[in-house]
């Protein structure tokens, strides 16, 4: 029984790491209060954008962008442009056989319960040059210059394309054979340890989800157990028959991308039709998408203990799920192409089912099966927050529902039968998979 | 002597397909004129940006573009402003056990010689969604909708990031099973025989260089009979030893694109310092790069038989080289991630040298190397000609020199020695190799 050994194990370590994650809480105590935007220091509105921007020029931005597309105009909104490349980055180490990643625990001001589980570094390119004028980032020089270890990962991968504007982050995860010291917001873990976490509400952040993400897996966390994990299995198989070819998945890909015909432009904030600035929030006349708000943070173990920043606040909780099912014995997870103009090449491959939405939308007719509350369908079911840095309390309900292998195999033309191992595949390029899909590929990996 | 016998068929049929293409030339006779802007129908300068566009809105614009880093402005310069994506399609057949291309015969305006070959289909979205009115284009139906072939290769490409604008092309490989009907614009070529005719200068053109690399290749051409060409043949093989694993190379491109700060803003063309726009060309000051001047073109069997456009035209022929040797008896080429401001994402991977310039760049120790006129190292040295539909009489020298298995492989940070497989690799996925380095890595195939 070393399985049921080996699971015993992880759940104390479990909790464990729950226990160290409240005292890591207690010691790093912060604050976070809304303000009006005129107390936002070293925040402004712009002259003549009306854009709100940072004195540095740096950080980001909130603007407005315009999508036309060959009908003509097609949507506007407000938008974060970060156009930085900075760093998620995962160390890692193999002793005594047994290899562990380097888990912070970090807050953002942003996060529902201020500390979540995050990769080791976490730093945009303002904060590692030390624009802000902080304190250096803990660990960054196993990321960058000559003190570098052995890259296992390192790509750039976007985020989301529905609030970010081409934003994008070099995911890596780094091999380093010399001595780490100790720091009491980091702790060591194995991929089953941190995987076993992703099930609970709130706890994995989403930098650390892509970029584990990014890491190949050998199998899913735990032993088969009956056709569904059986063929979860083998989806991770390369020899495993898969419904497409890797040229077919490819064609498939470039055909979607192909037809899109957006144009996004940027606009000034103050052109965004239907959006107004008032003296405390940015917000959409009856809209139900997001506001922009700001807040003071305190926050004294941080690289800067003190600072005030925009923050962007979904309206409601999102929905990202994998419908999947057996072909041929291996479990093949259905994605979607789809445009959304913040991406930096516009299409990426998405969740089957992705919505800021509460309702089902009656035009996808995968969106109902999306919400299945059949607990013999449903593998997978957390909800887990977004990047609390930029967006505030934004959680989406990440699901992977098992529809049998009696569902239609006929799909839709933006949509695609991949396996897991295809998947993997692909994430080790730039740009193919979005952060939603990225986030249930590492859910995945957990099951 | 099996070998030596299908030297002799393929000198053969090369000698035939440049009878051919003689012919075609012959019988699709047309004339090129120079003519003032003031006479380019359908062309104007967009009154307040003084951008060159046509009156449709569509093909592409001449239009400005400014490049900023982190330590303020950096260049300006004229583009070709083309934003839609076009098909590069090539059409693949097997007959008696024998693979074929249909490869077209095909005129461009600026061409040296005006009739090159071509992919089976090239066509902008414009051509294809007629804008022009023109007729349909042939065997188009065998890349779009229902009567779609199956798809060996279908990947976006970038074009010339120093002339174009984020422009990029679907490069397509179909194999159709059914019958294709004869033209005599096409032939059926094998892909030895299409790769015996890449060493004759400006002859194969562009398109069908960059679809060509994309296919992947078992061998070079020839069969081995010496050093380097024994390493060659190894370069392709998957199992051959390789001097960086591909996690590595993606990590030492990954980290190419993080350090290039550069970005990239349109401006209008009447902005753009030290260039004028007088009345038969935009030109720079003192400049050496190109010029933009118009021409008519009549040409009786095109979709449209007669019409005027810019051509962008470039004032020197440019040089493109892979300086190559053996490690551990496996052929290594030396490339460079170079960003250039035109391109999709600023960076890709290109040629060991690159440029534009008539004489060694002192700054750059492997420019010499690439201008040596060393017969014994010489392996690849022929003249081609980049896109005729945009550019006026464009050539590239482009050449693969063998420095010999003493040169240092301690390298700068942006330059990486890969195998010929390592790009094959690459090439699948979409704006890693530039036009440049696609276009040596077919020549490679050649060999």
């Amino acid at each position: 029984m070393a399985g049921a050994n080996a699971a015993v194990t992880d759940a104390t370590r479990s909790a464990e790491t729950l226990e160290w994650l409240a005292d890591r809480a207690r010691a790093n105590r912060c604050s976070v209060t809304r303000i009006p935007f005129a107390e936002m220091d070293a925040w402004s509105f712009q002259p003549g954008t009306g854009n709100l921007v940072h004195d540095s020029g740096r950080f980001f931005a909130v603007e407005g962008i315009r999508v036309d597309d060959d009908n003509g105009p097609r949507a506007t909104q407000p938008i974060l442009n970060q156009p930085e490349i900075g760093i998620l980055g995962l160390l890692t180490q193999k002793a005594g056989g047994v290899r562990r990643y380097l888990v912070q625990a970090k807050m953002e001001p942003g996060n529902v319960n201020t500390m979540q589980l995050a990769p080791t570094v976490q730093a945009t390119r303002s904060n590692y040059m030390r624009v802000h004028g902080g304190r250096s980032t803990v660990y960054l020089e196993h990321f960058r210059g000559s003190g570098r270890g052995r890259p296992l990962v390192d790509v750039l991968q976007s985020e989301q394309g529905s609030w970010f504007l081409r934003k994008r982050n070099r995911n890596m995860v780094v091999e380093t054979a010399g001595d780490v010291p100790d720091h009491e917001d980091f702790r060591w873990m194995t991929r089953d340890e941190i995987h076993e976490l992703l099930s609970v509400d709130n706890l994995a952040g989403m930098d650390i989800r892509t970029v584990l993400s990014c890491l190949p897996a050998e199998r899913p966390r735990t032993a088969p157990y009956d056709e569904f994990t059986e063929a979860l299995r083998r989806s991770y198989d390369r020899a495993a028959p898969a419904r497409c070819t890797p040229a077919e998945i490819l064609s498939w890909f470039t055909e979607a991308r192909s037809r899109c015909d957006w144009r996004v432009t940027s606009i000034p904030l103050r052109d965004v039709p239907s959006w107004t600035v008032g003296a405390d929030e940015v917000a959409e006349e009856g809209g139900r998408r997001f506001r922009i708000t700001g807040r003071r943070v305190v926050a004294e173990r941080r690289e800067v203990t003190s600072w005030a920043q925009p923050l962007l606040e979904p309206l409601s909780i999102g929905l990202a799920a994998f419908l999947a099912r057996p072909i041929d014995g291996v479990l093949h997870v259905l994605v979607r192409a789809r445009p959304q103009a913040g991406l930096p090449d516009l299409v990426e491959i998405g969740p089957t089912v992705q919505t800021q939405a509460d309702e089902p939308d009656p035009a996808d007719p995968l969106a109902a099966e999306a919400r299945t509350e059949n607990p013999g369908r449903v593998r997978f079911d957390t909800v887990l927050s977004e990047e609390g840095g930029r967006f505030f309390h934004a959680r989406t309900r990440y699901r992977l529902i098992d529809v049998g292998r009696d569902f239609p195999l006929d799909v839709p033309p933006d949509h695609c039968w991949l396996t897991v191992r295809q998947l993997m595949d692909l994430v080790r390029h730039k740009h193919y998979l979005n952060v939603e899909a990225r986030t249930l590929l590492a859910c995945t990996h957990s099951l």
